[in-house]
Formats: structure tokens, C-alpha cells, sequence
């Protein structure tokens, strides 16, 4: 049974990519910083749960020695501080820096490791439309998805020779969930559609792999 | 039944996304310069078949008037000439413009003006690597599909919010055919695996819709 | 006395970068459809005025054929259509592939062979937002600038090794003239300024040479 | 007098401003973590010199409380890790982050909180082709280049309607320095001819401004 390893929150996006996967036949692994949020959909799919912070050296080591053998590692986490430059608060800055794109330099790094001996697997990195526009009171959104992108890019470069396949999704536009109910006018995205991208990477062969997908609302200005 | 026309050559791509979309349910139509091309295919799959030149007003026209109720339209022709820019025939240029782009121009017209009212219908147009860097020797294939790219982008935000969903393909790298057979180590797009990301993105619910995606074998540089 | 070339209307843009060459000590040659329009400036800074159809084989090789000997040859014409996809008449969509596109190609393939023998000279397409970004209701335009971007593109990695500068340039937004006076906010680009841009990219050595450069109002949006 | 701070090393491009500015009639500042370096340069132009760890938001903000009344601030920063994905050392992966956007971004911060005010003011970011293009074995260049280049297009966005000129430059190529002469043929970026394209962007009137040039040598591949 192939394992997919998810790490980010506990709903949303991350509980839609381990509900599609679970369905398709893939064990899986959830991690997330608080673990309590991920308490029941674990139970729903029989996923194994681990607290961990993306940003973490030491916590992304341990959570690859535990479950290093996934076929495809995807990493969600995102933080982000926003504001006029002028007001913005450096050790947020930093936080947005770590959490968006050095966690996932880690994290690849642990999924390279494992899958280039292997000659197979799958990295997704989560992105965001801040990763291809830097908007205006949002600099430290834009420097850590424009720099998530850049790792996407150069991995994508440096791994698909070598069998493992690297993407990264532009994700353009607010997600539909608990917080943010629908009208029905599909004005937001639904995570369970945003799911069925990733699943599309993850499936194509290797003779025609895309390393980057952007998806938003049909309505969705951009 | 749905249906879907796919514009363009008998063989490679073409081919592979008629038999495709025809195993997925869709009456297939397709249209080519040299119908004889189109005969074998045709009968295999139960298509119907048109002479056209996707870069005559008329012809496109015909060819709608006869299957426009496609809620599918793949817009596949390419056309080139190559060389040092002091050598290239001006004819040419203008034939590789007038194939690359302003046919994709037409078809998008027509299939517009029938999907618009229904609110619904997807349009196909498939590009290449040149259309998103210009190669030295090449300005003529660049102008074209540059030119496609343009014409994609600007009607996928004028098109969306209308239910009609755009989306350009960049394939980057050769495609294994007749001509092109394959050693077995992928290094060329399998045309049938090109054909799943146009059903993918065929699939996409509105909540999730994307524009563009590139493909390109694993160990192709770019 | 080295000589300028400038292809396009007489007034805007264009009459800025012939007062700067002017005064740079450039001989300059102007060329427009309508040389009625060149008069006034011709006389005013002693350039000949050639009347040109800028999309014509036969204008383009005959006006070469006299003003050939120019160091810096600049291609500004521009033409548009505008409009929902299901209205744009097709001549027009092919004007406007002709006059920003096709001969952009025609000038820079006469000024090429007569550059590359002398490895030196420099090529000036002007660009618009258009050609990177595809505006809705606004295809045509796209198609147009795309196919501009994408011959700059190309012509720069071929020619750039051969001593020709190739060089395109964004305006981002409407320029000041006699139709759109300005309020003294700077909210339209003002062409004296512009052309300035222009003349950077002129004078760049070859060891430090850019391609492309962006130029908008410091209020725009983009 | 106005006065332009210059953050980086004390050769090769940073000098090379540090003189065309001076020769321009700016009093020069500069900043350095090893101000041994600055000696020679400092006393030459007449330019006063601080030790500052540009990643440092301490001695960032020291630096702006001695020369934060200057008009351009330029920010050069660079440092790099390279290496496959699976042998990069953590910390030097963070340090390419500090020192490539992180620094800037303390950087930018005491710029605008300045220049806002005056409404007038010039920020230049130095980026490298890696912001553009993630190369493979080079995974942390990338995310720290592309991170400085979302940290300026967010920033021009922002700022420039507040009257603050800023600016990224893609320096696409070796620069020729001490210790790598030059061979005559301009293979390598001189960084007189590189500074002249900075001063070009400075003296950019408000109504015609680019956020980015991008430069290379002729012969350079791209």
C-alpha cells in the first residue's frame, strides 16, 4: 500500500488532499502543529497523526524517520503577516520566511534522500498566487512564495532526471471551507477540486510531468 | 452524448486525444487540410471527419456550422519555419502566424459565440515551449506561439467569468510518433500521456479552473 | 554622423525619440503611412520622411534600401482592435497581427543583414502591457504584442552574440500628447521621458546589455 | 549634497557605484560586514564607512540612524550555498535566506519609513538571474533571489504611488573583478557599464519608471 505523507493544517486543502488519497488506495500520514485539530479526520481515514513544526529541523528529521517511505510527501504550511512595509514586525517577517519556504526545503530534502535511490516519488509544494504577483501590503507573503516557487523550480530541474517528480500549485483564490461558507456560485475554491489537480500530478508519467499548476474560481479576477 | 471537434494533424496528439475523449463518451469530430489522413481514425472511433484550413475564414466557419453544438474544442495546428532571421521567407512567417495564431483566433470566435449562451464549453489550444521562450533561429515560431499564448490568456479572463472555460497546453519536448519512435526511457511526451492533462483539465470543476499547464518529459532540460 | 531610423507615427513617442537622437547627434529618418503628418518635424530637426506601410514587404525593402546604413533602427507602429471575442471582425484581427507583429519581423530582418556584417547596431521594438499580460475584450491586441515579445526574444539570443543589440520595450500605460494632455500629476507617461529609456538601452556597452525594460507611470496599476 | 547608502561587499559592483555616484555628485555612505575592505574605496570618494551584518535588524537600524537621509539606498547583498538538494547544510540554507531577502527587507523597511515622508526617494534591490530562474543544485540561491525579487515587485506596487522609486536588477552573468580578469571580449559583466543602468533607473522621472532591468553580457546564454 503507497503512503502519502501530508503536512499542514488540519482542514481545508490538507483535509481534502488525505480524504482523496485515502480513497485511492494510499495509506497516510498527517502532520501539523497542533495535533488535536487533526484528531478526527485521522480517525475518519485511519491516518497516523504527528505533531510537528514545519519549520523545525529537528521535528522534519524525526517525522521522515517515522514515515520517510511515502511515495508522495506534500507540504502545505503557509503563515503570513501582512501590512504597510513600514509597519511590518521583523521576527513575523522571518516567520513567514521560515514556515513557507524553509520548512519546505526541508522537507524536501528528507523526501529527496528517500526517493532518488528509489527513482520514484512525488514532492508537491503549496503555493499561492503571492508566489507569481507580489501585491502591495503583503511583502512578506510574496518573498516566502515567491522563494517556496524557486525551490519548486530548481528541484524540478534537479530531481525529474533523476525519477522524482516536483510541483508546485498556484492556488489563486480564497478556499472554500468552515470559515468561509459558499453561495453556491462557486466564487471560491473547493478543496475537493483543488484535490483532484494534485492527484492529477501526482498520476501523470514521468514522460509528461508538469512541475507547476495554477487553479482558481472561474469568476476569480487575475 | 457530448462532443468533442479536435482541430489539427490525423496522427500523434491528435489522435491520441480523439481516442481518448471518444473511450470518455464524446462523439469526436475532427477536422484536418488532408482528409485522407483522417480515414483510419475516423473509422476506429465512429468521428466524423472535415477537410478545413484552420487559417481560412470560410473553412472554419463551414466546419461550425456543421458541429458547433461541441462542448469540447481542441485547436491543435502548428506550422513553422525556422532559420537565421536574415534567411526567412516572408511568406512563410506570415503562414506560420497565420496557422498558429490567427486560425486559433477563428476557431476560439466561433466556439465562443456557441458556448457563451449555453454557459458552459471548454476551449483547447496547444502550445509549445516557444510560446513562452523565444529559441535564437526561431523568430517565426516564437511570433506564433507567443501570439497563441496571448490570445489564450486574454480569453480565459474574458471567458471565465462566462462559464466557457480557456486553457493553453505548453508542450515542451518531442512527441513520440511514427516518425519519432521511442528507446523506452521516456525521453519523449507519450502522446496518450499528454491526452490525460487535457481530460484533466476538461474535468476541472469551475470552483478550480486553470489556464495553462506545461508538460515535458522527465529528463528534458528546460 | 551616425543615422537613427524610426518607423511609426509622427507624433507621440516617436517625435520624442527623434528630438533625443537629434540632439544626441543622430541623423534621423522618419517613416509613417501618412508622411503628411511628418513634415512639421522632419523640417524641424532636418530628417528625411519616408512614406512607409510598415506591414509591406516592398515598403520595408525599399525604405531600407535608402535609410539602411542606420546604426539604431526603431519599430514603434502599433494598430488595435477591441471588443468581445464574438464581435472582432477578422480583417482587423489580421491588421493587427500585420502592422505589431509581421513587420516588426520585415524591419528586423532588413536592419539584421545589414547589422550583422558590421556587428554592431541596435534594434528597438516598442511593446505594450499587452504583450505580457492578455487583457480581456482585447484579444486581438494580445495576439499582437505577444507575437512582438516573442520575436524580441528570439531575435535577442540570435542576434545579441553577433554584436546586434535587440531591445524591447513595455509602455505600461497611455502616453501624454496632444489628445491626452496631462494634469500635472504625472498620471500618463510623458514621451520625453520614455525616450530617455530608449537611449539608455542605445548607449549600453555590450558587456552589460538588457533586452527588455518596463516603463509606467509612477500611479499605475499593475 | 544628496546621499546614496551603499549595502554589500566592498569591490566589484558596489565600488563600481560607489564612484559613478560620487563623480554624480552624491555623498557616499557605505556599509560592509568587513569594513577593512572599505578603506581604500571610503578615503578615495570621500565616503564614510560602517560595519554592518546587512542581515542583522540591529545593525541595519543603526545604520539607518547615522545615514538615513540618503535619497538612493542600494542593498547588495549576496551570499549562497549550492549542492545537491540532499547535501545542503540547514544553516547555510537559512544564512542564503538572511542575507539575500531577509536583509533587504530590514533594509527596505528603514528606506521607506524615510522616504514615504519626502515623498521622493530611489530603493535598489541586486538580484541575480537565479531570481528568476531556479537552476538546479542551487535550490537555496533560488529561494533567496526569488524571495528579493517578490520582496521588490511587492514593494513597487506599494510605493511607488507614495512617490518611492523602487528597483530590481537581474545581473545575469559573471562580473569581471580582481579576481576574474577579463579577457577582452566582454564575456563577463563590467560593473562601470552595469552601474550606468542603476544611474539610469535613479534618474527615471516618476512619470515613465521600471521596477526591473535585467542585464547581461552579449555573448551570455539565456
Amino acid at each position: 500500500m503507497p503512503k502519502a505523507l501530508i503536512i499542514g493544517a488540519g482542514d481545508g486543502l490538507s483535509a481534502s488532499l488525505a480524504r482523496l488519497l485515502a480513497r485511492e488506495g494510499y495509506a497516510i500520514a498527517l502532520a501539523a502543529r497542533d495535533i488535536a485539530k487533526l484528531d478526527a479526520l485521522a480517525a475518519a481515514i485511519g491516518a497516523t497523526a504527528h505533531a510537528c513544526d514545519a519549520a523545525s529541523e529537528t521535528d522534519i528529521a524525526t517525522l521522515f524517520a517515522q514515515e520517510g517511505d511515502a511515495e508522495v510527501v506534500i507540504y502545505n504550511p503557509s503563515f503570513r503577516t501582512r501590512g504597510p512595509i513600514t509597519e511590518l514586525v521583523p521576527a513575523d517577517v522571518q516567520r513567514t520566511l521560515q514556515v513557507c519556504a524553509f520548512g519546505a526545503f526541508l522537507t524536501a530534502q528528507q523526501a529527496a534522500r528517500r526517493m532518488i535511490p528509489r527513482g520514484a516519488g512525488t514532492i508537491m509544494l503549496t503555493g499561492a498566487s503571492a508566489g507569481v504577483k507580489g501585491y502591495p501590503q503583503s511583502a512578506p507573503f510574496a518573498m516566502g512564495k515567491f522563494a517556496l516557487r524557486g525551490l519548486a523550480q530548481s528541484l524540478a530541474r534537479e530531481l525529474h532526471p533523476q525519477g522524482v517528480h516536483v510541483a508546485h500549485v498556484v492556488i489563486d483564490g480564497g478556499i472554500r471551507g468552515a470559515r468561509r461558507p459558499e453561495s453556491g456560485q462557486d466564487t471560491l475554491l473547493d478543496p475537493d477540486a483543488i484535490a483532484e489537480s494534485y492527484l492529477h500530478l501526482i498520476r501523470q508519467p514521468r514522460s509528461s510531468w508538469s512541475w507547476e499548476i495554477e487553479v482558481r474560481p472561474w469568476g476569480e479576477k487575475f
